[in-house]
């Protein structure tokens, strides 16, 4: 894809719905003004353990609440949804997954890849966490599933992974969806109306 | 105001960006659907003590985002805001004085007094938390500036307040602007779009 400028760098977690919730829609947004999507599959753990949050569903008085929010948006919006039974997951297998697709296939495949994985956990009910998973669901794809099982247990991987998380935390990145359009921060599937109109406007 | 059905429940706290930006919105919404709306200042920081958080602004890596957002999503929204020396305040005052407001001179007054404290506090650059301030505050708006400064130091408002923040905890209010419309509740300015959509169908 040829773009005027540079891409939209776009950080999630494979276990954050509203990181799934973006992912359908992050694509489609930027090719509207001409920009690419860099995907980068982050751990909110790590993130986590710097900011000292915890998983929203496990807040007090946020739990209950954040399931019905996830489920209402996710209808709002017109995305499917159906609440995984694990909730939330270790997502190493998952992001280690796209980016060995990302350096053996590129990117798209690898944004493939992770929308596949996203609606995989969250709407057929599969259980990400599990690298088996992992590779049916590259598998599902046309890609070599045992090759991907493998991939992702190399020592490279597991470092990109670790580097691109760290690298993550020192943009700042503290949640997931997040995007940086031209060193712009935008927290929050709620905030892709604000990120629309600083693509289109340059500024807000 | 002759409503067709019940008020909406509209709770913030005074120091809270997100909760000023909803209070500027949240009757002419509840207005287009024949909705009044009770309006709750409760104390966020007892709410924290409860599910363990603390303002976003104090959070590492969320600090300086929030304070970006903040100022950004006003401009987006068209809402005057200007980014208060003091952040965040003690509500105790600006909340015992709209309580106290409320008993003596009904609803209407006091949420136009909650409209001019965070206006003050967020545009005029008042300090908020100084109880001086707040009974200048009211005193703008012609009621007794002085008779407001003694009615915040009684024991029966301290207590309101109190309980006030204490029945918001008890139905899972955990955070400002926090809306209950017909049992269903929604956190953040960022939901006033599904409040809108559900005054509207009653579902989402």
């Amino acid at each position: 894809m040829n773009t005027a400028s540079a891409p939209i760098d776009f950080y999630f977690d494979f276990t954050s719905p509203y990181g799934y919730f973006a992912a359908t829609r992050i694509d489609a947004l930027a090719a509207q003004f001409r920009r690419a999507v860099a995907w980068h599959p982050i751990l909110l753990g790590a993130v986590f353990k710097t900011t000292g949050a915890q998983p929203l569903t496990m807040v007090p008085l946020k739990g209950d609440y954040a399931f019905h929010d996830f489920a209402r948006t996710a209808r709002f919006n017109g995305i499917d949804y159906v609440r995984p039974a694990q909730f939330p997951i270790a997502t190493q297998a998952a992001a280690r997954a796209m980016l060995w697709i990302h350096a053996a296939h590129g990117g798209h495949r690898a944004s493939n890849f992770a929308l596949a994985a996203y609606r995989a956990y969250f709407v057929d009910g599969t259980d990400l966490g599990d690298p088996v998973a992992v590779a049916a669901i590259a598998a599902s794809l046309g890609l070599d599933g045992a090759a991907v099982a493998e991939g992702i247990q190399t020592p490279e991987i597991k470092a990109q992974l670790k580097l691109g998380t760290e690298l993550a935390i020192e943009r700042n990145v503290f949640g997931s969806p997040f995007f940086i359009v031209d060193g712009e921060s935008f927290w929050g599937f709620d905030r892709l109306d604000q990120v629309r109109h600083f693509l289109q406007h340059g500024s807000i």
